[in-house]
């Protein structure tokens, strides 16, 4: 196989210590990493040797939660509150959702996810196989399930069952270990406590882990509470959902006693800062969180409650919001932050040991950061400059498995233009 | 005088109306616009027809406060509170600025503004004339002041107030008329009251408006009221500086009964909400003080404090942090948040006769984004993507008073190569 470095780079490796190298190198060869560190003197062994000339080098990013499929919906409905915004306007638009909706749309975030830096993601939502499908084509990696809604039928939710467990037994390791799945009932307000056992039971069954949405919102824990006498967390525990290992997102209303239970069982954490503001769910815990061990990553939720999937705006969130809110400026530094959105996104999805770092014997998931710009000038702290002043539009090269799928700024592996075509003539045809 | 037209264009005027044409076209002579509509049938008038293909084109932003100087300072210091991150790490290291470091850090902001899109700001520093000179030769549009500390001697005051009033007075209306001017006192904290007094008389002699910091945080708050038995909104209305038309930068700790005394006197606002959230300085109340019909406009303040001056990342959170933090989704809708960065950006510093929106007359100040990009699709609502989805990486275009300073994304009246050589040679000068 091809041997492959990349040399007089700024190397974030985002590893245990945090090692930066100010003019390093990475190495792979076979979609592995070979080699990270300062530039070797063994260039001569290299098949290809790539002079980044001082841009940054970091791993790839991960989007801890999303909704590929809903990028149809970008600016469709805004300026709403949560429950409103999805009874009144997202569900009805939705309902006429068909396998191309979801193809065209997963293809969408595709291109924004990759051109901005983010190789993994995750995803919940229906029609999986094409969302799968687009994946596999696009050469990024992703964690997917099929999110059940148990409204409806007992018969359709057994439906919704067999096509989830099918889903998440078929594609799990598939795309060349790319693909990865979990079992998702979609929150605890739209399952019933019997629906989501049966779920946990499958889950187990299956060995993949469990994803949910939950404490979203005010409302959502008062309903909880109503319904079933418990705030979510309790709630979940009680149904066996952290038997599993799971990952909950949002989890913006959350106290100090039930991050206790998310600490206790390991839950992970996809905080959603920017869909959390813009639907007005609110702050979520995250510092306390934090203290308390938890492991937080960072989610963009849909595009169409974000409006984009450009990690790096919710990177600089992160580091932002939680020092004004709480008027205390040492909160998440920016170092922090990129962890969070790196090296915490892969623990919190169970691909830490694949993914998240720049490692040896880790995969060559990597991009590069075209650093010729005002933002990043003068060279005083690279870390603080990617987080506070950089933006995933200065993302140049993406590599997945040391293949290289965005180059330039532009995808290599997916036609954007026939994609942009294919989304506005599906949103025409919407009632 | 050359007639230019640019046609199928979705423009946004920003006019009263918020008239936005879905395929329009913007036509500019001797520095003004002359068109502003649907396509006009008598293309054959013009010497040239540009051809946007469904971009967007929307009037240049404004950014009402910032210190383009300090840019060296991107990234030196983070994740400190205001008082340590001024008095520790920002004041002894300005104290080794000199009129080079002014030129060259003025120019990198310069590249960054215009290159996202800002065509007028605001500036408060020192050594002003070579901050004037980097913006004349930049073609951007600026409202200058040279911003007084009043610690030390009553000479080196005096010197200072004579400094800033022959600034103010020679530079007025420079430039083409680009360049106004203003007195500016830092702010209540580093300034006597007879100094201030001092400032607010010249400002009357030389009829220029008065730029301050203001409440930026809740111990300036304290020690006003300490040292001077009133908040600062009180305290400044005493010494008079309301007197004169005002714009005030951060105003965040202003309770009800002040923002009545800011709407009476008619008082701008610069709301800088990322200083404000990284310095931990607090959420200023923005909803009460439109609700009040106080004009409040968007600032940066430095890339020190920011970390950039991509003024897309302002509105942007200008529609999102009030939201989540009030629990109120319909809280500044996209549409008020871009008006934010136009319109009442140009009434705040007095400028809504000549820029701020897309009118025939107005200044041909204007900003084209490039929409042939993931963000940007599928087309439901160009302000809603333009707000929620955009970034400063995407304009494209850019024009002042019908002169192009950036195409293709590239400055074209500033030499960057020169400029990051410049920047970078001289912090590593720094002891």
């Amino acid at each position: 196989m091809s041997k492959t470095i990349l040399i007089n780079g700024t190397i974030m490796t985002m590893d245990q210590m945090n090692q930066v190298y100010k003019n390093g190198a990475v190495a792979f060869e076979n979609g592995k990493l070979t080699y990270v560190g300062e530039i070797p003197t063994d260039l001569e062994k290299y098949d290809e040797v790539i002079d980044v000339n001082g841009d940054y080098v970091l791993p790839g990013l991960v989007n801890t939660h999303g909704h590929a499929s809903m990028s149809l919906l970008r600016g469709y409905a805004d300026d709403l509150p949560l429950q409103q915004w999805l009874e009144e306007k997202m569900w009805p638009i939705e309902a006429q959702y068909t396998k191309d909706h979801a193809k065209w749309g997963t293809y969408l975030s595709l291109i924004e996810m990759l051109r901005t830096g983010t190789t993994t993601f995750v995803d919940m939502y229906d029609n999986m196989d094409e969302v799968a499908k687009a994946v596999e084509a696009s050469g990024a990696r992703a964690r997917l399930c099929r999110g059940m809604i148990g409204f409806g039928s007992e018969e359709l939710r057994q439906s919704k069952l067999e096509e989830a467990s099918a889903f998440a037994k078929n594609w799990n390791n598939q795309a060349n270990g790319r693909i990865t799945t979990m079992m998702s009932p979609h929150s605890p307000y739209t399952c019933t406590p019997d629906f989501i056992e049966q779920i946990v039971g499958k889950a187990s069954e299956l060995q993949v882990p469990m994803h949910i949405h939950m404490s979203e919102t005010l409302a959502e824990v008062a309903q909880n509470e109503k319904e079933y006498g418990e705030r979510p967390v309790k709630h979940l525990e009680k149904l066996g959902v952290f038997s599993q290992p799971t990952l909950v997102a949002h989890a913006v209303h959350v106290e100090d006693w039930e991050m206790d239970i998310l600490a206790e069982y390991d839950v992970k954490v996809s905080n959603n800062i920017i869909s959390n503001l813009k639907l007005a769910s609110g702050v979520a815990p995250v510092p306390e969180m934090l203290n308390k061990g938890i492991t937080v990553s960072l989610g963009t939720d849909s595009s169409a409650s974000n409006n984009n999937l450009d990690f790096f705006e919710e990177i600089k969130q992160a580091a932002l919001l939680f020092k004004g809110v709480r008027n205390d400026a040492t909160l998440i530094p920016a170092e922090k932050a990129l962890q969070m959105a790196t090296i915490h996104g892969a623990e919190a999805i169970w691909l830490d040991n694949q993914i998240g770092s720049l490692e040896v014997g880790k995969e060559a998931d990597f991009i590069v950061i075209d650093t010729k710009q005002a933002f990043y000038q003068p060279v005083h702290n690279p870390i603080s400059h990617l987080v506070y002043s950089g933006s995933g539009r200065d993302v140049k090269d993406v590599y997945v498995q040391g293949k290289q799928v965005v180059k330039n700024s532009t995808c290599v592996t997916i036609d954007e233009e026939k994609v942009f075509y294919e989304v506005n003539r599906l949103v025409q045809q919407f009632q």
